[in-house]
């Protein structure tokens, strides 16, 4: 087998088979194919597409090309989560311990990424102490124990991957829905759980800003998911404002348990009670939805979610006092007020200035050595839909730098839009795609 | 200016500025933009194409990559000929001295290249002493002098194009006219000459085997030299059998002597007076066809250009008594008849069934490296048209390896296409592409 035929048969709009996929995966993991092949191939993708059969098959070749998880020791059905990303997330720190109170065990491996803010494990890197460098062993076992735990990524999780995405990020090839299902999938089922919910972002602030095209990658993913054996669901989810109205990693840390004592700001709390209701469902822990949704709301107003959360956090080296009191957690030293000017309704909150705000401030990283600074963030005060004055507050900037915070100022003032009218309400929920 | 972007714009069909296929050609020449987003833009120019502009600025930024020969010392205008590649093509060995002998200064750089038979520089080393090694002085005085000359490429003759082919010949992106048309012509152009005659090949021996590819390759390229400001004009011709009788290099040159001696064989005569003719005109040796083809064969008949490609070889270093005794070249120790078995008239003779057995027999190159056996090769002895009965000798097969004798025995077998009816006669001009 030749890699030029290959390209030439992708080139000509012939499906590749699954012994070509193989072939081509693992020789260019191995380094025996070269990154100029690859790129032409990535590019012919671009143009002709990936039929099913062939998504499915680069994504199962890319997982088997490093480490596989076998959760199979932990009982009960291990159910994951994902979410395509967006600004303001903390869906996960709220989740999790959710689901694990639910008595469905939460194995949950997390990368930190680039992005607005941290990751997951940045944001529980807030709490001192906490850490995510468990053995494979002392994983398994915090799941059985407390019922949920976070490692961070093996470095061997799917290599195939990490590789062809840094090809295909400076040859402009990333844009194509079977390379980006496969890429996100290929990580996922890696990570060996046995069912998975995903949390498909559309709107400004969100890798797939269209509807369409966000339910399109839905699909796909679904199809992927299902395809490898494992029952797959995905809710597709607004991103057109923030989640929520923390931005940064410890006002997203302090959102998250205010939304464990049952403070959750709506938007926030309709998401994770969608995304939950699915979980809850493929765990096993409820029959139907509202059964599902009700027995959430539970664990939120009985407080064993938030109970879990720090058993969680205290068994993984986390100070969890400071889940307890959270105002302890250190605040930025600047906080400069967004004064609003005209009179009406916010409109929009583009997502992506919000975003790029909190990057501006420190919050995220912009390579992958980048030092986050875990205080900074934006704390919007107006969501959509809110009636504001002027001299109103529509949020508040943290910073540690007066400059930084200038900056970050000029972007939040451009994400507000406002506008006479009172906008119809948006649905958090778009819809969900089964198998 | 990144080349990410480039690439992104091309994948989205957006043509290239001057400066952005300038930026890229000479960034790559560099190694300043690697091979792999190099050949992810190539295939998005598979797919997408490139604009008559583009091409244009792609050829010229490839010409000016390197040493562009400047021609205008001697006096003159210097007409060159390029041709596509084909097989048994020796008509630039009767071509150059005819045009000479008219009169238009001959300064030809010629390249060894890879196929069938050797390049025109391996066939005129068939002269014992004769060499392409000369200094440009020594180039354009011995054009001054004789009136005909030529010369090896020099190393650094359109170094992008060089770089940029060996990496399309692995990443399936050889196939785009664009890219075919400006390759040849950044050569071309970098050769200096003040207008270029195209003998664009089409058949089955040819690298453009149906008619209209070969067609839109030549439309290309005129397009590319009169851009360029070089006056440009292609003649498409018959590649379907074999040009001429003789398909190895002494076997060559023996058909080009005897040619200037008045009896070469029709098809290649017919091609070599379609391309004078053109030649001729762009010389100013002739104001009309007629009288061009007039003057042409004059050249045969009184024996002036037969002289003046002795004057070359002699004048290059070459022992000259050869062409006057072509029958001292040295032949091949064994020759093999390939007996016909049918009765009927020859319908095709497959030219790369034939190239390919002069390749196996020892008379070309499949690597840079090979070593060529001038003395092997193929002498058809009927072709296209001609009656044949059992037993008649279709073609002498020379060769210094019986094993390989045999193989090529094959192919001859496999070339030959023997039927009833008497086939149609083909025209060897197909058409004629002015800018």
């Amino acid at each position: 087998m030749r890699m030029y035929d290959l390209i030439q048969k992708k080139k000509q709009g012939t499906p590749l088979t699954k012994e070509e996929i193989s072939f081509m995966i693992q020789g260019y993991t191995k380094g025996e194919i070269p990154d100029y092949q690859m790129s032409a191939m990535m590019m012919a993708i671009c143009f002709q597409g990936m039929t099913d059969a062939e998504t499915l098959e680069l994504t199962l070749a890319m997982r088997d090309s490093g480490d596989v998880l076998d959760l199979s020791e932990i009982p009960g059905k291990k159910v994951d989560k994902h979410s395509t990303g967006g600004v303001g997330d903390k869906t996960s720190l709220v989740l999790a311990p959710m689901i694990a109170a639910l008595g469905i065990p939460v194995a949950k491996m997390s990368g930190r990424g680039l992005g607005h803010t941290g990751g997951t494990i940045d944001k529980l890197e807030c709490f001192p102490g906490f850490t995510t460098g468990l053995t494979e062993r002392q994983f398994f076992d915090a799941v059985k124990t407390v019922g949920m735990a976070i490692m961070g990524q093996t470095a061997n999780l799917a290599p195939a991957d990490k590789k062809l995405y840094a090809l295909r990020d400076v040859t402009a090839t990333v844009n194509q829905l079977s390379l980006i299902a496969g890429s996100i999938m290929s990580k996922k089922l890696a990570s060996g759980a046995d069912a998975i919910v995903l949390d498909v972002k559309t709107g400004n602030g969100a890798f797939m800003q269209k509807e369409e095209d966000a339910f399109a990658l839905a699909r796909e993913m679904v199809r992927i998911g299902n395809g490898a054996g494992r029952e797959t669901v995905a809710v597709v989810t607004d991103m057109d404002q923030p989640l929520g109205n923390a931005v940064g990693n410890i006002l997203e840390v302090k959102e998250a348990i205010l939304s464990l004592n049952g403070q959750g700001p709506a938007d926030l709390m309709e998401v994770v009670y969608a995304l939950g209701t699915r979980m809850a469902l493929l765990g096993g822990a409820a029959a139907a939805p509202e059964e599902a949704l009700e027995k959430l709301k539970q664990v939120i107003i009985n407080g064993s979610a938030l109970e879990k959360f720090k058993e969680f956090v205290k068994n993984q080296g986390g100070d969890d006092s400071f889940v307890s009191n959270p105002q302890l957690l250190p605040n930025a030293k600047h906080l400069l007020k967004v004064e609003n000017t005209q009179s009406g309704y916010v409109q929009r909150i583009l997502a992506q200035e919000v975003g790029l705000a909190s990057l501006v401030l420190g919050g995220g990283r912009t390579t992958k050595d980048s030092v986050i600074d875990l205080s900074v963030g934006i704390l919007l005060e107006k969501k959509r839909g809110d009636a504001v004055a002027p001299g109103d507050s529509l949020a508040i900037i943290y910073a540690n730098d007066m400059e930084k915070a200038i900056e970050a100022y000029g972007k939040i003032v451009r994400a507000y839009e406002i506008g006479e009218e009172k906008p119809a309400p948006v649905p958090m929920v778009k819809g969900i795609v089964t198998g």
